[in-house]
């Protein structure tokens, strides 16, 4: 029977704050199977892009990584926060390593075209180094990765977080059943974000689009969803978005993904 | 017969300069055996902290690592200088992963002691895991490790670059014959500083002894030459001090240590 590896990205708004990160990673801990944390940054690093004078131009409501951003996403996601994550799970007795793609070329990117629209230093998932990540799973190592990938040619990218989860699920199913959580604030996919009780618990690809088409599924939401059904497509056994309880509480609510 | 293993370090200065830096990189890419790199800071560090207003006090010459400053040190050595390093090697084709001790657990450190002095979150090296390092080089990865450690109970520590390069040497003769590095932009010990005619380029316990008491000894090279010694009395092969054509050109004058 293939071994189940959980693949878990919390996101931003629980990074920023020090408490409910705590609890997330002790909650972490206690899940037994083999796992992946992969994690956003968010606030820290627009704080000190603000801090330094550092402009953060945006396009369509995304955010332009330019020289100046990359160098302070590679201090804030590649080092404060993750070496803090690793330093903190290792407390708990949980063997973790940080990485970014750049590390044992473990994730490699392609710079995004500046055609139409050039983000800067964004990165495209290419390849996902499968067979190290599983060296360091055999060795009861936990990897932790931030954001950010490299091209091979000695440039680091900001990267999506919701899509590097996906991609290193996705070519971890060569050598586990992978499960991918996406952990956030809220219980779900929600009808109405502001009424945690219309919990959206199952969701088809029918229904996204549906619903999508209607404008119901909240803006931020669209990532996480469209790279969740992109690795299910892709051999992931299963996606959930929820809260912490999804993580060690099985008979609790969140929203799961199906084709 | 045992392999051979070289530990470098580059110091502050060269790591400040991108072409400087750049070529040691790729120097070091020409060395045949395997190799662990050790970095310093430096001068990044301290302008982050004035652009970021964060006071850096100093006691008899030695720095204070505040919380803050402990931050600043994660961000730019943990992630900026360490990240960039891995990624300029990978271009180079050489597989590196960049490490604090914290990752993998792999250098433990103990926070040190308050009194008489109290010079807050730095630590002092109580442990390397060998064995995970080997791990790394047995599989062809140069592992780049930034002065940063751990004491296992969630806290990262700012660690002197220097002795975090002769613990790891020492750690490591368990599985090698390790020649340790410390790399720098001067030939090697001078008598005077200005005059790189003057190099010292066999420098034993006895001499060294008698040159520091007569006050003989820059300052700022007692750190290297102290560790260097205790590396050696601790079954390091070789040490050696000098500048990047010591790696590269077996002929080139550098000081090398005998005990």
């Amino acid at each position: 029977m293939t071994e189940n590896l959980s693949i878990i990205k919390i996101g931003g708004d629980l990074v920023n704050n020090d408490t409910v990160l705590a609890s997330y990673l002790e909650a972490l801990t206690r899940i037994d199977t083999p796992k992946i944390l992969v994690h956003g940054g968010g606030k820290q690093a627009t704080a000190l892009n603000e801090q330094l004078g550092i402009a953060s131009p945006m396009i369509d409501g995304r955010r332009v990584t330019t020289k100046e951003a990359l160098a302070v996403v590679t201090m804030v996601y590649g080092g404060l926060i993750n070496k803090n994550i690793v330093a903190q799970l290792q407390k708990y007795g949980c063997n973790a390593i940080g990485l970014t793609g750049a590390d044992a070329n473990s994730v490699v990117a392609t710079k995004r075209s500046p055609i139409p629209i050039d983000f800067g230093y964004a990165g495209d998932v290419k390849e996902v180094n499968a067979r190290f990540i599983y060296g360091l799973l055999k060795e009861n190592i936990l990897p932790v990765f931030c954001a950010i990938t490299h091209d091979q040619k000695g440039q680091l990218l900001n990267t999506n977080a919701d899509t590097m989860a996906a991609e290193i699920a996705m070519a971890l199913t060569t050598y586990y059943k992978v499960s991918l959580f996406y952990c956030f604030d809220k219980r779900g996919v929600l009808y109405d974000v502001a009424d945690e009780s219309t919990l959206i618990d199952q969701l088809n690809t029918g229904t996204y689009t549906k619903l999508k088409q209607q404008g119901k599924i909240h803006q931020g939401m669209l990532p996480k969803i469209d790279n969740g059904f992109h690795a299910l497509t892709n051999g992931v056994d299963t996606v959930r978005i929820g809260n912490i309880t999804m993580l060690t509480q099985s008979a609790n609510k969140c929203t799961q993904l199906f084709l």
